[in-house]
């Protein structure tokens, strides 16, 4: 562990506080006491960062499960592979058990079930990560052998509450968000010098990775590219090696993070000035947009900010894009809980950080999408991203 | 769908001809008929990718589940919702069955217990991804849902299966991750211009990130960088804000990607001439590599190839490392099996691509490790990435 300059005690220098992870447990075990769960068990990339710091892009290898449990009372405690303990050991958790893994065999599930056992006795209720929005991190054969190992505990649902704890953020979150968004802006900038008709998709999104990597940006798990005459038909695959020509719109939906943490926001581009069709649904989508911003305020809920958006939309004479939700939250996962949809009816309240993603298709297969990510104040949204222009910026 | 120079269907310029889907389709029934599967359902990127192609980033949203059936006989059936059709349409699926999500009462779950019934009849086994390194990317709760509602199929560990077939590369797999491990070496043999004493581990990151973007890796998932006074601890944890200085090793493990498939290989830097301790070290870890290179051949085990590498070490009189394994597969994911480890037996065959990754400790929380990638070939291993140079490359 190090020490900042104002002496705070951090994890790494770009790290988050221990005294913010003391908090994170805090209220993690008040909701457990809540929910009568004798522990929490992790065992996902994000929601182990959450409460522990530990930073590795190694998640990539599928081959090792890994284990953090937070007691109901006590301190967190890790059952994780040996290759992992020195890294472990850089973060504020202290009680680290390891075996040797790979062990195709037995990858942990014989030493967590006994770690759990004697943490949480006989009759234990342990939420795992099994509800809305969630995976586990390990193979399902081993979940189901280990549920059959600890026959003295119950395995259910821990997914309400560590999204509870995550959809409100701390101001370290969201500098976090601030700053990779302010890195995806500046690079979103410094693009239309990059681009030309003629270019394929491919080439744009190399530039554009170019200057996020160039501008600090961790890592850019998540960059969607697509282009189409006057507009496009899908939002998700792409980019392609599809070539740009005037009357082309580009769509860029770009999610990199900083220090764990996501953006998520996209930009439209037009080769050569948009036609009178694409300019009026880009001013409808436009206004969607400042409407969405409009209706954050703490106590409204999701469906408000859902309608909001919809009405002007509909009032435009447009009909839904097929994205199903019209933005939702983001943090250490590049979408969170909620979703701004109807029958949604999360109640919005401070420190929520979310997109505001209204989209609209103005003729078949001509698509436009918006986004933009704010973070909800006692007085309404404020934005993260730099707003868009109202007008679209015109590749020559 | 498109055509490339050749004529041959392509799903995308950079995709993999159809030829090959229809290949892996019918290497996938055939093995469902051999271990009397009525189908293979697939959720996760990698295996959704292999068979169908498809393209995206937007798994990064864990928001809603996505399911192909494979069927034992016919073609595949993609289940996905509404938001992901036009996309999948530009692969060579064209059977496709949508719903409006996220739906969270309701993921996907009773649509495809439809579709299942229907194609795998009752008393139907599925072969689903249970087993070893496999994780399925849906909540649990539906999983178990699933189970509970279909309670005419049996479903049992598809992950055998899907690893015979991944294990094996086809040469268009194989030019992948060569093109991967080329742009990732000529972004190594850049960086050392870009580095000097003094600088973080952050700032070496960023450095290379911004030279593998601009070789036109299409995203680095995997990025460790660890350094520390003539050798480093730990290999997962990194980059930090640690500044490097006169006399440190630094470790770069790097993963990136193109064109959906990964290298995995690491280099080695010195901050002024290593001591004797290090070259000493570096050269007997260096001939382990040698060892391991040369006992790749069809027919040899994995075995074979940890004590190869492993017997090196050992006369060198150093300890081995606490990484398990000596290597592994890689391809679609960064660590695939087999496992060069004692016990994991499992037969080399023509067209594996492995790694090999011998790593010692040389004094207490002193260690290096190396790593290349190759194919195994008739007549023995063919390096994909450019063989690491016999001396530490020298940071002045």
């Amino acid at each position: 562990m190090m020490t900042d300059a104002d002496g705070t005690t951090i994890t790494h220098a770009r790290g988050i506080a221990v005294a913010e992870f003391e908090t994170r447990l805090e209220r993690a075990q008040a909701g457990m006491a809540a929910q009568k769960l004798d522990a929490l068990v992790v065992t996902t990339p994000q929601n182990i960062r959450y409460f522990t710091g530990f930073a590795t892009t190694f998640w990539e290898s599928p081959t090792r499960p890994w284990f953090v449990i937070l007691p109901r009372n006590g301190v967190p405690i890790a059952v994780i592979p040996e290759i992992g303990a020195d890294g472990m050991a850089m973060t504020w958790v202290q009680d680290i058990r390891t075996w040797r893994a790979p062990q195709p065999e037995d990858d942990g599930v014989s030493l967590l079930t006994s770690v759990l056992s004697s943490t949480s006795g006989t009759g234990g209720r342990i939420g795992w990560e099994m509800g809305r929005e969630s995976v586990i991190r390990m193979p399902i054969s081993d979940f189901d052998r280990l549920r059959g190992l600890a026959t003295g505990l119950e395995f259910v649902d821990g997914a309400p509450l560590i999204w509870d704890l995550r959809m409100v953020k701390s101001e370290s979150e969201i500098e976090r968000i601030r700053t990779a968004c302010t890195i995806a802006c500046d690079a979103f900038d410094a693009l239309p010098a990059h681009m030309a008709s003629g270019q394929t998709e491919y080439e744009a999104a190399c530039a554009y990775r170019t200057l996020l990597a160039k501008q600090g940006a961790d890592s850019v798990p998540f960059l969607s590219v697509c282009s189409g005459e006057a507009g496009y038909s899908q939002i998700i695959v792409g980019p392609t090696e599809r070539k740009f020509s005037t009357g082309d719109v580009l769509f860029m939906d770009v999610g990199a993070t900083w220090d764990g943490y996501f953006c998520d926001f996209d930009r439209n581009f037009s080769f050569g000035e948009p036609n009178d069709d694409v300019k009026r649904a880009h001013e409808t989508l436009w206004q969607s947009t400042e409407a969405g911003i409009a209706a954050v305020r703490p106590g409204a809920n999701t469906d408000d900010l859902f309608h909001a958006m919809a009405k002007v939309i509909d009032t435009g004479g447009y009909a839904a894009p097929t994205t199903g939700r019209l933005g939702h939250g983001l943090g250490l996962h590049l979408t969170e809980p909620p979703s701004h949809m109807p029958g949604d009816g999360t109640v919005i309240t401070e420190n929520m950080v979310l997109t505001i993603e209204p989209g609209l298709e103005y003729a078949p297969g001509k698509m436009l999408v918006h986004e933009e990510d704010i973070v909800v104040r006692v007085d309404g949204a404020e934005l993260l991203t730099r707003r868009a222009s109202r007008e679209m910026v015109v590749i020559a």
